[in-house]
């Protein structure tokens, strides 16, 4: 508390607060797996440390960090191809909460890499939609929040047919045997 | 807020206090690398959340979770050989905050890997100092602290001597070219 440093570079702490404002408008929220969370009609969506807003209907945060699984070689593919946030033309966007199981957890990082790209090939699917849907993965799991991961993307309503194709391939990969929670959230502004 | 769960099976929090009173007496708290902490008399250590007291020098939180580097089979020989925290002749311990620069959170996972373990051979050297040294990592980052890590030690007055040649022989890899920041603070009870 006398000895805090700023937020290391690079990693920037997001809130999503459900309830009836925000700047995002909540077209649809799905319990894919797991308990759903309480339906809401807008999601405000702030970087940064915000204090607790005291209509919320829930509240969810995270924070980006360093790269868990990609090589040196497929983050360069994924920054070569990916595009960022907040472009004029990507008015619709999705919140996809994750916690994965146990077991998950207690497999050693060769085998969470061995099931997150040699078998389901998380990184090879997402680059098949890059440039059209942006992502920033956000981490929770340290936080003791509810999910281990908040998963944002964005992009323009011409490719959410595309970003459904995403979603429903990764989610017949053996690495999603491990999702024990999952919640569809799409947004438009 | 409405949708906590509790710390997944697994995680333990812990809060290190120091100030006036407290489980553990500091014997010596050196700055390794970069600024120092304050010096006070004990060192609190609890597990699972707390009040943040009011008469603290410092409070450092981590939290353990999943392995980062580690592959199945030197998982398997880290648990065939480590001991539990606790002991009772353990009556020396060790708290290392550390801190890692921009440059190695900028790094892939592969590139972390191969300094971590091909170069620097940090779970290797970890090995031989088993069973004598019981250790316990917790994880700082993504909770905003001023240190990424925090590393617990525990061992017999008989091994105190075998406990500095660990830290030296890690403190001359490659991976410590990483480390901005380290404090090294010797604790009794």
């Amino acid at each position: 508390m006398l000895d805090r440093r700023a937020k290391p570079a690079g990693i920037v702490q997001a809130t999503f607060v459900a309830g009836a404002t925000g700047n995002w408008k909540i077209d649809r929220l799905e319990a894919i797996r797991g308990p759903s969370l309480a339906t809401a009609s807008h999601l405000e969506v702030s970087l940064g440390p915000i204090a607790t807003p005291p209509h919320a209907v829930w509240i969810l945060r995270g924070v980006t960090g360093h790269e868990r699984y990609a090589t040196r070689a497929e983050h360069d593919r994924l920054a070569a191809g990916q595009s960022p946030l907040d472009r004029a033309d990507a008015t619709r966007a999705a919140l996809i909460p994750i916690a994965k199981s146990g077991e998950w957890w207690e497999l050693s990082q060769d085998e969470r890499r061995a099931i997150f790209e040699d078998d389901s090939h998380h990184i090879a699917i997402g680059l098949e939609h890059l440039p059209a849907i942006a992502r920033r993965l956000y981490h929770s799991r340290d936080l003791g929040e509810p999910f281990d991961f908040l998963t944002w993307f964005e992009y323009a309503p011409a490719d959410a047919a595309s970003f459904d194709r995403l979603v429903t391939r990764l989610r017949k990969t053996r690495e999603w045997d491990y999702v024990e929670r999952e919640i569809d959230i799409r947004l438009a502004r």
